[in-house]
C-alpha cells in the first residue's frame, strides 16, 4: 500500500497531505485543550480536520499517535517559548542589579496565578508520554535543547559577575527548569497565602544559589 | 435496575462485591503499571479481576472511572507513605544538627536515582487526572492531607528551635512537597552529573529556607 501510494504523489498531493497531517496535530490539539485527552473522540477529529482515518494512519500510525504527538507539541510551545524569552532578555541586561530585577520579574511572570491553565497543560502532557519509550526520547531532546537556551543564559550572566563565579551552571539550570512542574502544587491547593508564600521561598532560593 | 440489586444484597453478597471493587482496582493498577494507562484493555482487567462488565459499571461508572481511580491510588500510595516516614522521624529528633541529618538523608533517599520509576507514577497519575474536574477535588483532599502531616512535621522542629523562628511552615512544606515533580527533569536528562548537581542545589535551598 505504501507504495501505490507514494507512485500518486506530486508536487500538489503532497502539499494537501502536509496540509491534511497539520490539520489533524491542530485539531487534537484543540480538542485535547477542550475536553481533556482521556474525552478525545476519533470521529470528531477527522470531521474537524476534514481528514480520512486512513490519512490519520498514514500520517500518525494510529490515534494514540497523534494524541503523543499532540501532547508533545502543547508541551513544547509553552516551556520552549518562556525559556527562548528569558534568554534573550539576559543578553539585554547590563549590571547585577539588572540581572536580579530580570530573575525576580520573571520568577513572579512564570509562576504567577493567571500560568496556572499552562502549567496544567504541560503537565498533563508530560504525564501522559511520560511512560511511553519513544516520546520519552522525544521530550529528552525538547528538554535538552530548552536546557541548552537556559544554561547560555546563565552562562552569560556568570561570566559577567552577575552571578557567584562557581556556579554549577547545568544544574541550575535542570534545577530552574523543575520549578514549574513544583509550581502545581500551590496550584492545586488554590490558597492564596501558600501561592505567596511558595514565590517568596523559589525567589529566596535563587537568589541563594545565584549568589544575588 | 439500582432497585432491584439493592433488594438482593445481603452481608454475603455484600461482601462479595466489595471484593470485586478491589479486585477491579488492584488489576487496573498493574495493568496501569504493566502497559500504560492508555493500553489497558477492558477486556484483560475484566478477565483478570474475574468481574463483569456490569460490576464495573456499578462500582467506577465506566472505564475511564476505575481508570482515574487507580490513578489516584498510585499517587497516594507514593506521597503520602513518605510524608508520614519522615513525619515520624522528625519527631525522634533531638537536637539541630540530627535534623539537618535528617533533612539531607531524606533529601538523597527521596531524589535518588533508584526512585525514578515512583516519579515517573507520581507524574503520570498526576498529569492524567489533572484535567478532570472530580479527580481534582479528589487530589486536591489528598495533597491537603499530606500537607497537613508535613506541616505538622516542620512546624514541631520550628518549634523546637531547630530552623529558623520566622519560617513560613506552610508555604515551605507546599514548595518541598513540589520537589518530588521538579526533580523528573534530570530523571528525563538522565546525566550523572545534573543529577547529583540537582541533588546539591536542593540540599543547599532546603538548608538556606530552613536556616539549617
Amino acid at each position: 500500500m505504501g507504495n501505490s501510494v507514494k507512485k500518486q504523489v506530486t508536487d500538489t498531493s503532497s502539499g494537501e497531505r502536509e496540509k491534511t497531517k497539520d490539520a489533524l496535530l491542530r485539531v487534537a490539539i484543540a480538542a485535547i485543550e477542550e475536553v481533556g485527552e482521556s474525552h478525545v473522540r476519533l470521529d470528531d477529529v477527522l470531521r474537524d480536520a476534514d481528514a480520512s482515518v486512513s490519512s490519520l494512519y498514514h500520517h500518525y500510525g494510529n490515534m494514540r499517535g497523534l494524541l503523543d504527538e499532540a501532547q508533545l507539541a502543547r508541551f513544547d510551545s509553552f516551556t520552549g517559548h518562556n525559556i527562548k524569552t528569558f534568554h534573550d532578555a539576559v543578553l539585554r541586561v547590563r549590571n547585577k542589579d539588572e540581572f536580579r530585577e530580570l530573575i525576580d520579574a520573571t520568577v513572579k511572570d512564570l509562576f504567577s496565578r493567571s500560568r496556572r491553565e499552562n502549567r496544567a497543560t504541560i503537565m498533563n502532557a508530560f504525564g501522559s508520554i511520560f511512560t511511553t519509550p519513544q516520546y520519552d526520547e522525544r521530550i529528552v531532546a525538547l528538554e535538552r535543547q530548552n536546557m541548552e537556551v537556559l544554561s547560555a543564559a546563565i552562562e552569560h550572566a556568570r561570566s559577567q559577575g552577575m552571578t557567584r563565579s562557581d556556579l554549577d551552571v547545568m544544574s541550575f539550570s535542570a534545577w530552574a527548569m523543575g520549578l514549574t512542574f513544583s509550581r502545581v502544587i500551590p496550584d492545586i491547593l488554590n490558597d492564596e497565602d501558600i501561592i505567596d508564600g511558595w514565590i517568596e521561598m523559589t525567589t529566596q532560593s535563587v537568589h541563594h544559589l545565584l549568589g544575588l
